[in-house]
C-alpha cells in the first residue's frame, strides 16, 4: 500500500523532469491521485505509462501557450496548445468558474487538449465556490452509433457536481456506455464472457464475448440496443463530442487522437487536439445559496429514503460510493498492482528519481 | 384527416374559451400543433383534454402573473404563477435567447408551471437564432431510481437542438427511461407484453408486463437494470429534476403534481408546481457561427455515412426521423383516432365551439 501523498509527489517530479513547470506537475498529480483515492485507479497511476511514452514519442506539448481563443462574458473557448489534459481541463474549469462568479454562469469549450483523467474532478471544483459544475469530454472513438458497425464515438462522460449542505455534495460522473471500457479489459484479461449488451461483433451482432473489440467490434451506447433506448446513449454521446470538439474546433468523432503512444498519429485531422466542455453555474444565481443547500439536503435525504427492493442494497445518491472509497483508501493507502509498480520504477530509473516497489 | 392549421385554430379557440389571452392561446397551440407535426401525438391533441379537466378543477392559471423572481445577466428564476406548461415555457426560453443574446448565454429555471408538451419544441426555439437550444422538465413520479421500488422520478426529458449549415439540424428529444410511457400505455390496452427492461413490479422484480405500473410496479432508468448501467439513466433522471425544481423551487421527485385532473392533488408540497430548466448558447460565443454550421455539416456527414450492421437501418441523426415525418403529416393531414375526435368535439360544445368529427 502507498500512501497517497507519496504517489502525489512522485507523480508531480515525473512531471517536472517531463519538463512541466511546478505549477502545471501539481495540477496534473492532483487529478492522477484523485482517481486513485476515488477509487478509479484505471484513471490513476496506471496512466502516467501513457503520458510519459506520449512525452517520448513528442506527441504532448510540455510547455504549451494555453490560450483563450475568443469569448463573451459568459463563454469562452480554451486552446490547449497540445497540453497535458488536466492542465487545460483545470485551466478551462478555472475560467468557467471566474465568469461564473460574475455572470451567473461560464461555459468553456477547450480544444487542442489530450486525455484529461477523471471528469468528476473538474466538476467537483465548482462545488467550493457554492457552484454546479460541469465537466465533458470526448476520447478515442471505441462506440458505435445505434444500428452501425462503425465506432465513431469515444465513451464520452458526462460529470455534474451540485452542492448540498449538511449532505455531502451529488457527483455524478458517467460514461456514456452500459459499462466502462476498463471493465471490459479485466474480463478480456481474465477470458471471461461479459454480459450481453456491452458489444457487438464486427458484424453488429451482439456479443458476450470482449475480445471482438479487438476484431473489429465496438462497444455499445447506454440502452444497449435500439428497442432497450440505445438510441439515447448515442444522443447523449454525440452531444458530448459536439461540445467538446465543435463548439471548440478539435477533433470529433472518429477523428480524435489516440491517448496512447503505441496508437498511431491519425491520417485525419479535422481541428486541434482532444476536446472538452466546462461550466459553473453559481447557485445564488438561481436562489439563495442557503436555501437552494437546504433544499437539495431534502432532496437527496427523500432519495436516500426511497425503500429498496428485497434484497437490493440502499438507494444510493450519485457520489456516495466514491466517497466511502476515498474514506477507506486515504485510511488504508492506494494499491498499486505489481505490472503498474514495476512500469513506475523504469520510469522513475529513465527520469532519475526515486520510486520505491512495495 | 385533419388540416393542421385547422386543428391549430380549433387548439387556439379551446384556449381563448377558456380565458387564456390571444397571445397565450398562439403560444400553446403552437407546441400542441408541433408534437403532431413531429409525429408524437402522445403529446398533441389527446392532452387538451387533460388541460381542459385542469381548468375545470381549477388547477391551472389561465391568467396568471409570469414574473423574474431572481436573475444575473446569464441566468433567471421564472415564476409560472401556475400557468399552462406551453405558456411559461415558451417565456422562460423567450428570456434564456435574449440573456444569450446579450451575454453568450442564458440560463432560466421555471417552477410554478404545468406539463409542457414536448421538450424539443422549446430547445428548437434556438435554433433561429443560430443557438444551441436545451430544454428539460420533471414529470409525475412513475419512475424507479435503481435499487429501489419507490417510483420517486418521471420519465424526465431531456431535448438538445444544434444548428447546422446546409444539413438539418441535430435536434435529440428523449425521455431518461428505455422507453416512452405512452408506449407501455398502448401495450397495456391490447393486452401485450414488453420485453423485459422497461418496467418491474411492485417488489422490484424484471417484468414484461405493463400492468405492472397500476399495480405498484415502476418504470425503470435507462439502462434498464444496474449491471446494464440503469444508475447512469438515475443520474440524468436526477440532474433533471434538481435543475428543473430544485434551482427554481418546483415541487421535485415525488411531489411533481399530477398532470390530469383524475388525480388528486397531492398532500405535500416541497415547491411551487412543475419545474423547468432551459438553456440557450450562441453559436458564435464560441466560434463565428459559419465556421460552426460548416464544422456541424461535416460532423452529421460523417455520421450519417457510419456503416450500418447488415439488416440494419442507415444511421440517424437525431431529429432526422421527426422530421420526416413533419414533412409527410404536413402533406397527408393529421389523424385524430375516434375516441380522440369525441372528446375534442364533448370540449367544443361545452366551450360553444365548432370542431368537426371527420
Amino acid at each position: 500500500m502507498y500512501n497517497h501523498q507519496y504517489l502525489f509527489d512522485f507523480t508531480r517530479e515525473v512531471f517536472i523532469k517531463m519538463g512541466c513547470c511546478s505549477e502545471h506537475a501539481t495540477m496534473t498529480a492532483k487529478v492522477f491521485l484523485a482517481a486513485e483515492l476515488r477509487g478509479l485507479p484505471s484513471h490513476g497511476m496506471i496512466r502516467i505509462k501513457d503520458y510519459y511514452q506520449l512525452w517520448e514519442a513528442k506527441r504532448i506539448n510540455i510547455a504549451p501557450n494555453i490560450h483563450i481563443v475568443h469569448e463573451t462574458p459568459s463563454t469562452a473557448v480554451l486552446d490547449g496548445d497540445g497540453a497535458i489534459g488536466m492542465i487545460a481541463a483545470t485551466q478551462a474549469m478555472k475560467i468557467a468558474i471566474e465568469k461564473a462568479s460574475k455572470y451567473g454562469t461560464g461555459w468553456v469549450s477547450t480544444r487542442g487538449s489530450n486525455h484529461f483523467g477523471i471528469a468528476g474532478y473538474y466538476a467537483m471544483m465548482a462545488l467550493e465556490n457554492d457552484m454546479i459544475g460541469m465537466s465533458m469530454t470526448n476520447a478515442n472513438p471505441l462506440v458505435a452509433p445505434t444500428f452501425s458497425v462503425s465506432p465513431f464515438l469515444g465513451t464520452n462522460p458526462i460529470a455534474i457536481a451540485i452542492p448540498a449542505g449538511k449532505q455531502p455534495p451529488f457527483v455524478a460522473d458517467f460514461a456514456t456506455t452500459p459499462i466502462a471500457r476498463g471493465k471490459l479489459a479485466v474480463a478480456e484479461k481474465k477470458g471471461e464472457k461479459t454480459l450481453f449488451g456491452f458489444v457487438q461483433d464486427k458484424n453488429g451482432n451482439p456479443s458476450d464475448d470482449p475480445t471482438n473489440l479487438k476484431q473489429g467490434g465496438s462497444m455499445l451506447t447506454l440502452g444497449g440496443d435500439y428497442e432497450h433506448g440505445s438510441h439515447k446513449g448515442y444522443c447523449l454521446s454525440a452531444i458530448v463530442d459536439i461540445f467538446s470538439a465543435v463548439l471548440s474546433g478539435a477533433n470529433f468523432g472518429p477523428f480524435v487522437p489516440p491517448s496512447v503512444a503505441y496508437l498511431p498519429v491519425l491520417d485525419k485531422k479535422v481541428g486541434e487536439g482532444t476536446g472538452h466542455f466546462f461550466g459553473a453555474m453559481r447557485i445564488d444565481a438561481f436562489q439563495p445559496a442557503e436555501i437552494f443547500k437546504s433544499k437539495m439536503d431534502e432532496w437527496i435525504e427523500t432519495f436516500r429514503n426511497a425503500k429498496s427492493a428485497p434484497g437490493k442494497p440502499n438507494v444510493q445518491i450519485p457520489g456516495d460510493a466514491e466517497r466511502e472509497k476515498e474514506i477507506k483508501i486515504m485510511k488504508e493507502g492506494i494499491k498499486i498492482i505489481p505490472a503498474i509498480a514495476k512500469d513506475l520504477k523504469e520510469i522513475a530509473d529513465k527520469l532519475g528519481i526515486e520510486f520505491e516497489i512495495k
